[in-house]
């Protein structure tokens, strides 16, 4: 147990205090801030047992008293309530986030603010895994100097990486970032970093950034949807993230949308990520030409650059490349819908920029898809954030590991 | 608060004591039999406590202590530890389940073993609701009449439909065995019967079925998919029957597995109900001939009848035909598999019996279209049971919106 483990009054609590411990930093997630009276009638505890709890709380530096604000309806009605909130400087969460033509670097406080980020360009499946762990370390250590805080107050490391990724082994089965199978990424970051790392699909990341900083604060259960160079998901079932039996749920991108139909690069047909993926959009686009190498990263980007440009200029012909790709999107997420019915549906990652004809090809299908019609409707809303996602997906799955 | 409320102990807990007596009850459904001391270490909760709450629900009669049974090694280590089941004689609860030709109505304890059931003959979707319950309530007062049991302890009656079910409102969105949409079948049945009405849909119900007395009892998530006149799904995710947010979740037959494919009888395209359930085996066994009427409910039954014994005969043509609905409807199962990481699969519904070509084809798509080959297996569980399964679940529900 190191000295920042003791602060955070790290040991093994009983199931109850446990419990209580979970349900009051969660509705200080989803409320921000709260006073002690408020938490007891929400969760259900008693005055006196929230009052124990959140003292333990404070005294590991878990939540802070909320910074007195001048308000003046408060103050007519008496003694003003002093209100809890979690604590952003309770320490600092360190991102990587590994695509196939960068890795994105990061270094966040606890409420997802960006402290500093680097984005480092890599060649993701022709470069060693170890290799791109030192250079992500390095990028860490410069982040962490740069920002003149503590190193000893960095909680941990948050890894999001497309593809099967062993929970809580860390161990990437398959991921198109990695030439290799069964890459122990976790340890191999954790034995150049020092720091304790966690590793997850990048999709889940991106559902436990939406859990803790983003619409999972309003609604309990969410689905995330990410497309770029993979199509992935990630799924808060209840407050919670949904990792299925063997650490590999809430996979989507090589669902069958036609049976027997577009080859994917996992070697079997029919898949999302052949329809809709970037790689899928530029092969059908090397039919019009100029071709583009769909296995180089940097050269996929700025084709996917410019068939956007393309298609919301007027392009017929990339016009119905995007239709298709947000045809095949669109009923694949009804699909999605049908089996979850999710209150709320968040596209993000890189994709969430595309072209116009993407989107709206994207919501028909999913509204012709949906068997009650109007009844049915989906709050589908598109995070075009970028590569912030990633950091405060790093800063969530630390505070999922470390903090409660 | 009726007299059989009372005896149940029915009031407004608190929160925690609630959450208690919910992890007591649980551990026993999963556990069959433990005592006080096991209950405690089990749930992590002090041996007073479950001294206070165990007390409470033998009070109420939901549990009872374990008919003593003569167990030398027990005897030899000394004074035996009294141990405490889930009470089968608590009450009783009436299934009745709507396909659509025929209803079938049930009455079982609460372990879930049969005193009595019936099948009434109907023609679901051209008889009016009103009527379909008339008959199923005439039926179930027979049954109870017949088995010579209080009807005051009946505790309810629980409904069965496939299609979309709104719940709790019990309002019968859309449903193939209604002519119209919008049926309040709770309220009709409840009006009529007199007992508390429970209704969901039918898959979720087999799902209740498992997780109270199935592989739920083992696994905590459960993935059930029913296969008849229709195609769906059931899903208890952490020892809960997973819903949605609209009360419309886990749906599964209308998914799309081919993106413009075959016509299905919801009017879109490539469901895989137009692939894997009875009616569309028997359209394209149509071309082969005698053709049948697919809407005819009992011709229906019959041709499948013949049907598999043709293809488990050796019959080409109708093998290729249960060949491709195995297909189809295993890349389904795989699709399912992909975003959900199952445990456990189970098959159920009346063709968990059918051809063995179907069933061939079902394992060879899953396996087939899983990503990660033999780490991925699925454990898939086939429930011929047939109608009992329904019962079952009747009595699954109403012990889950009754008992805790």
């Amino acid at each position: 147990m190191n000295q920042h483990d003791q602060r955070l009054g790290r040991h093994i609590p009983d199931p109850v205090r446990a419990q209580n411990r979970k349900a009051i930093v969660d509705c200080l997630r989803r409320r921000g801030a709260a006073a002690r009276i408020e938490l007891s009638e929400q969760i259900g505890i008693s005055p006196a047992t929230v009052t124990i709890i959140t003292s333990e709380l404070l005294e590991d530096g878990v939540i802070r008293e909320e910074p007195a604000a001048p308000d003046r309806n408060e103050a007519a009605r008496g003694r003003p309530r002093t209100r809890l909130e979690l604590n952003p400087d309770a320490g600092y969460a360190v991102g990587i986030k590994i695509s196939m033509h960068q890795a994105a670097v990061s270094l966040t406080d606890l409420s997802g603010d960006i402290l500093g980020a680097e984005t480092i360009p890599v060649r993701a499946n022709r470069d060693a895994p170890e290799w791109i762990a030192d250079i992500c370390v390095q990028q860490v250590q410069k982040i962490i100097a740069d920002s003149a805080i503590d190193p000893a107050l960095v909680l941990g490391v948050g890894i999001g990486i497309p593809g099967y990724v062993e929970y809580p082994s860390g161990l990437v089965r398959w991921a198109p970032v990695f030439s290799e199978r069964d890459v122990p990424f976790k340890e191999i970051v954790e034995q150049r970093s020092g720091f304790r790392t966690f590793i997850d699909n990048d999709a889940n990341m991106t559902a436990l950034a939406e859990k803790w900083f983003g619409v999972g604060r309003t609604f309990p259960t969410v689905l995330v949807v990410t497309v770029e160079h993979g199509v992935g998901m990630g799924l808060v079932v209840n407050e919670k993230l949904y990792r299925g039996a063997h650490g590999f749920g809430a996979e989507f991108g090589h669902t069958k949308i036609v049976v027997g139909g577009a080859l994917c690069r996992c070697g079997q047909r029919g898949c999302i990520e052949a329809y809709a993926s970037d790689y899928a959009i530029a092969r059908e686009a090397n039919i019009l030409g100029p071709s583009v190498d769909t296995d180089d990263p940097i050269a996929l980007q700025n084709r996917m650059r410019q068939l956007i440009r393309q298609a919301d200029d007027g392009d017929e012909a990339v016009i119905s490349i995007f239709e298709r790709a947000g045809t095949m999107l669109g009923t694949g997420i009804a699909n999605l819908v049908d089996i979850l019915d999710p209150p709320v549906v968040v596209l993000s990652g890189a994709r969430a920029q595309s072209a116009r004809a993407f989107f709206s090809s994207l919501r028909d299908a999913m509204e012709a898809n949906s068997l009650l019609g109007a009844d049915q409707t989906v709050d589908l809303r598109i995070d075009s954030g970028g590569d912030e996602v990633w950091a405060r997906g790093a800063a969530a799955l630390v505070l999922e590991e470390t903090l409660i």
